[in-house]
């Protein structure tokens, strides 16, 4: 108890992201408080069981007609006792709901309606993951704008995402969902998304509510197995999964979801730690917090409550404003407010924080104003959208390999061979969580290579088998359309079911015989390329030994198909750079580009004691940042216009890039930082900053990225997040993170002199 | 420096384990204080750097007529600068070189001399970890004093052992060191080596300073790679890390090493918060901590330091005595307390921990009484001795799989084929770091069976090819041998060199083509029984389905290859346990029997959502505890005299157990506990005892097996190592971590009232 305080007061709106106060800034300290007095009165008029059914959020159904709330959920709105509904779609049934909440229930207040909303709603867009590989925080930003106003059309204004665990265990089916396993990219990728998701202005009825997920160590679940406990030291926690939720609170997130995982032996839903001392003390976090499905309730699987009851008391009073699906608050929150085991002011401030989230969309002014059939039927879809899906599908995609310059192919070849399960297969060019993506409104790869060759050219199309097995007659069909093609494009990879939440897989391999019947094709000696659909790293050692050409597509969305036509053809060029390590093997996980060190680096071929496998290589198949180019780009090493960064200073790193190949091109650089010496020993390298650059034949350029003192802290040993006394730092660049040329950077902060003064004592 | 405390004071004596004070009693109070006294006269007559050479610890080198000091390390200890070597043993060579210190040296100081003595000095025992599938802590302690017996009759008078790092990655090579995946058991294990090493009295001159590694969290170390830095909560580490390495310091151990690896960023010799915060203040530990190899320069590759001589003043000032072969301390202490960066009275302190334990050894007192060439030619490969390896490699055989009572095969057999490439591979049967173990001595699977089986019966042999490869050749003049007889054993595995430090392996199958060997074999449909020598647990789901018996003989040491014989042919009983989990692939690690709840087990097949794999089973090839036996037993559930536990109470848990085959035979009984609601989430069952009893065919007994208020101590969210104010704990018993029964006690040591009051504000 004493450990909850009234999030209102001025300390908090004081400590609040920049961001959130620019939301409140926008409605003007006049409006804010004319908002805050009606809530007031709102709240002195509602009775117990109307207070919790704010906090009471349940799930709608699916129909072959669509999404619909059965009669209990549509009965416990009209009684007041249930404030949000999620799993609920489209402007002519929403604008029913919240008729409902408005005109029949006593007091009429509106319905928050959430969503999953992954990567799009209508336009899908590629899956996270993919999104992640474009490093075009723009681009995000754009992606999730879409995606906020097609469903803000269909009458969603709460939408669960971004998903900003930091990921690291490939076997875990959520990878897809995420940014990877970088905490400096993924921060600015969550940032990007909640801004887009939110926009300038709440009320704003092409924005919705942004609800960040999954709090906290999600993205360390164990052995990759989906819901297990994640043990993480304080300082993982701090420097790697803590940081993009952090951004994400910066950026002015309105909610938050906590994880179904334990940290620490306690579950998300109940961890005071996380939720009070650190998201709402620390952070000075001012939105709401949600439970995940169910995860209340499974407090009792957890064996950390009893009964429903108590496990509705730990979630409500470790700081979970809302039950989703757990109903543990109806059930239970009422009676304990009366027995006083519950305070009626804790709860008035949940309250509170709900129905200021709904005043700030705009629903107590406008309860329709997202529920609007015209323009739903306007802006689901948009071919703007549309385009917007496919240019950054084409931004995703990673070119992995391309022996003797196989790609691009040309667009004069008359007989072209799609071959394999992913071919023609939409709800797999979608990929898990398409919202109200229809996979059959999906271009597939086979349908974007006939788009791009047109009339002229014969495609032919052959399965070989299923993405679980082929049989011999299936590759001596799949044989017989490759050989009479003049190029061959593989299509392989994963069911989109195979990613996911509940999707994890053991084995990374390409599932089924796919490698088998990728060896057939590709034996045929036909120009071949490889396209991979997928929604994590997957183990492809003998592939990349085998095939001439790779290209990951990820799941690429609505667009996909034509996005890797235009690729595979050269009317768009692979801009994407792995946001995540491709291991050789499953044996080699965890493998991460931030590694920490280790006394005995596995550097040396044969040198024994070192921390090498006696039967594999330290090093990963494609490394961090990895992806090729239509041309080749030459890489100086990095410059520093300063030298000796002072206090609150900024470098810029500076690097010369020359396109060295035929095709004009976009060279991407990366920026890492490692310490040469610090008290507690740093990654190996960190992601720091990156910069593009496009350049003609032979054209010479310049990529500046800044380094500020921001970018050297760490957490330190007596508990704070911040630069050192003083540094020597290694900075890094070039095009991926196993390929970089340094230089060294001095940091002293408050003119120290050098850094030979450090004590280990 | 303000953390430094001198560790002689009343406090510390206060503080000690009780082993470490019986050691002192031992001594008498008034002989302590003559010592002390004349440590301290040594102490003020030592030159600084005669200080700082007692620190120096400088390995030995190996020549083909045995181990010998380098002309410089034999330089340094004449100068002072040299207290103790390593890698030196053999009575006549250490009597030289303790002649060499005590008559040519100004102070005339005796030497340490270590060694690492795994699992045997001569008398080669199993591999600690099949010593640890024993589950017998008398045979453990007795197989320590045997090989601190031969050890010391050897000159040597301090062994890096035991190894009490838990461990739940198979991958790692270090597995092969510890006692497995326990920490109770671990625990245990750790208390029965230290005593067995140390003996009751340490001047014993059949006794030696056990040295406990890797302090700590090494168990944990990345991606099962060697040197990799672990990341552990602080309940990890107090839970499951620490816990041995706490039996260790209560059981009297008078060294600890610490660990290359970093915990929390900080490297093992550089961590404080370890060896000074938690080791010497809150255990109240009094021995030395010695670096291991060149640990303390490798902090400059960790990136912690940046110089040798930083590394060695961070080091010493965060609590390591010795320097191992890193020749920091020499080269800069010295000139470190002359500047005043390290004050004379650390050092002194450190010296007299050194010194303490010199004396304690009886050192002083008789330099040459370890090194007496005619005990150890008496001691070195007893009869006895190599009975007791050959005893403990018996109990160490786990017997994983039995279909039709393949096993025991008949002594009357009379045509018996040893198939595979450990069949006769004597440094195999030994295991690695077999200290001075003879290969040549060591009796192997093929010598074995023929000992068994006498001159009637004709025991053929091949290799089927090496451990990396079996030619199409190999595997036909196998087969040829293995039609010719009547039954076949097949011996597949690791080689020892695939096990130990610096010895991962990212793929743990079986090697080569052993498992195409294994199938040609079995597919012959002679009675096949499959010996397994490994160091870890293997992915063997493939060999488990097809071959119709499996006896895992780990690397079972000098006697082994009879012992593994004797079990064939019933002449001995296996009765090893897993001591960890085998899992079916790579893609399930880390798996072990005390993992943390989810609220979504994965317990019903089909279900969505839940924390299985997709293609995968959530439960390993064969759990923790596991073991068949040549007879069948039936466990009823677990009794308990007394099913509410009360303050300092204890209970005893009965399982009643039948003999329900046609053998005699040992049952073991496993006895674990889950609470049912915690304020943290426990794990799904940690194991807290076991028992054995052996039963004739239909015979029943009862198992006993004590329950104190201690085994229900977890550590609690405020920082103490304590049970819970109240709790409802389930009693689960059975034999092996999968196959229990349960019943519930009730925990209250206050007299209160129900669970129900737990809060969870």
């Amino acid at each position: 108890m004493t450990r909850f305080r009234p999030q209102t007061s001025m300390r908090r709106l004081a400590q609040a992201g920049t961001a959130a106060l620019a939301i409140l800034a926008g409605a003007g300290a006049g409006q804010a408080q004319d908002g805050r007095k009606k809530i007031d009165d709102l709240i002195a008029r509602m009775t117990l069981e109307e207070k919790v059914g704010q906090l009471n959020l349940l799930s709608g159904h699916h129909a072959t007609t669509g999404p619909y709330a059965r009669s209990d959920v549509r009965a416990a709105v009209l009684k007041g006792q249930a404030g949000a509904l999620f799993n609920v779609y489209g402007a002519e049934y929403t604008r029913s709901l919240q008729e409902m909440a408005v005109t029949q229930t006593r007091l009429g207040i509106p319905l928050l309606l959430g969503f999953d909303v992954l990567h799009g709603y209508g336009s899908i867009f590629p899956v996270p993951l993919a999104q992640a590989a474009t490093w075009d925080l723009e681009a995000i930003e754009q992606a999730e704008r879409i995606s906020a106003r097609e469903a803000a059309s269909a009458g969603v204004n709460w939408i669960y995402a971004p998903m900003v665990d930091v990921t690291r265990d490939p076997r875990w089916g959520r990878v897809v969902e995420g940014a990877g396993e970088s905490t400096w990219l993924g921060a600015r990728i969550a940032a990007a998304r909640v801004k887009g998701l939110q926009g300038d202005k709440l009320s704003n009825p092409e924005s919705v509510a942004a609800c960040v997920k999954h709090f906290a160590g999600n993205g360390a679940t164990e052995a990759g197995r989906d819901y297990t406990a994640s043990d993480l030291s304080e300082r993982a926690m701090r420097e790697t999964q803590l940081p993009p939720f952090k951004a994400s609170v910066d950026a002015g997130a309105r909610c938050f979801m906590s994880a179904f995982n334990a940290v620490d032996g306690v579950p998300g839903v109940a961890n005071d730690r996380l939720l009070k001392d650190l998201l709402r003390d620390e952070w000075g976090f001012r939105g709401i917090v949600v439970s995940d499905f169910g995860a209340i309730r499974e407090l009792t699987v957890h064996g950390v409550a009893e009964t429903p009851e108590e496990a509705g008391r730990m979630a409500f009073r470790a700081g979970t404003d809302m039950d989703m699906e757990s109903r543990t608050y109806v059930e239970a929150l009422p009676g304990m407010v009366r027995d006083g085991l519950v305070l009626q002011g804790e709860l008035d401030n949940a309250v509170r924080r709900v129905l200021q989230l709904k005043m700030d969309l705009g629903l107590f002014d406008d309860p329709y104003g997202r529920s609007d059939a015209s323009r739903e039927k306007q802006t689901v879809g948009r071919a703007d959208h549309l385009q917007a899906a496919r240019v950054m599908a084409e931004k995703s995609l990673v070119l992995l390999k391309n022996a003797n310059e196989t790609l691009p192919f040309s667009t004069s070849l008359k007989r072209v061979a799609v071959i394999g399960p992913l071919g023609d297969a939409p709800a797999d060019t979608l990929g898990p969580w398409a919202a109200n993506g229809k996979p059959d409104e999906a271009v597939t790869l086979l349908a974007g290579v006939r788009t791009v060759l047109g009339s002229e050219a014969e495609v032919s199309f052959a399965t070989g088998g299923t993405v679980d097995r082929s049989s011999p007659a299936d590759i001596a069909a799949a044989l017989k359309v490759a050989k009479a093609a003049d190029a061959v494009i593989l299509a392989l990879g994963e069911r989109a079911t195979q990613s996911g939440e509940a999707a994890s897989r053991s084995v990374i391999d390409l599932p089924g015989d796919q490698l088998a019947l990728a060896r057939a094709v590709i034996a045929l000696g036909r120009p071949t390329a490889t396209v991979l659909f997928n929604g994590r790293p997957l183990t492809i050692e003998d592939l990349d030994r085998e095939a001439p050409a790779i290209l990951e597509a990820w799941y690429p969305g609505s667009e996909g198909g034509l996005a890797v036509a235009r690729a595979l053809f050269g009317l768009a060029e692979p801009q994407g750079r792995l946001p995540i390590t491709f291991p050789r093997s499953v044996g080699q996980i965890p493998i991460y580009h931030d590694a920490r060190p280790t006394g005995r680096p596995a550097v040396e071929q044969g040198r024994p004691y070192t921390a090498s496998y006696l039967d594999q290589s330290p090093d990963p198949l494609y490394p961090f940042g990895y992806g090729l180019t239509y041309t080749s780009f030459a890489y100086g090493p990095p410059r520093l216009d300063n030298p000796a960064l002072g206090p609150s200073g900024s470098a810029t790193v500076s690097v010369d890039v020359m396109n060295t190949g035929k095709r004009s091109g976009t060279a991407q650089v990366q920026l890492y930082i490692r310490y040469k010496v610090a008290r507690v020993s740093r990654p190996i390298r960190e992601l720091k900053g990156f910069g593009r650059i496009t350049l003609p034949p032979g054209g010479v350029g310049v990529v500046k990225m800044p380094l500020t003192e921001r970018d050297l802290a760490f957490w330190q040993p007596d508990g704070r997040f911040a630069p050192p006394d003083s540094a020597v730092v290694e900075v890094l660049a070039g095009p991926d993170a196993a390929t970089l040329k340094s230089t060294l950077l001095t940091y002293r902060p408050r003119g120290q002199a050098a850094a030979s003064g450090r004590g280990g004592g």
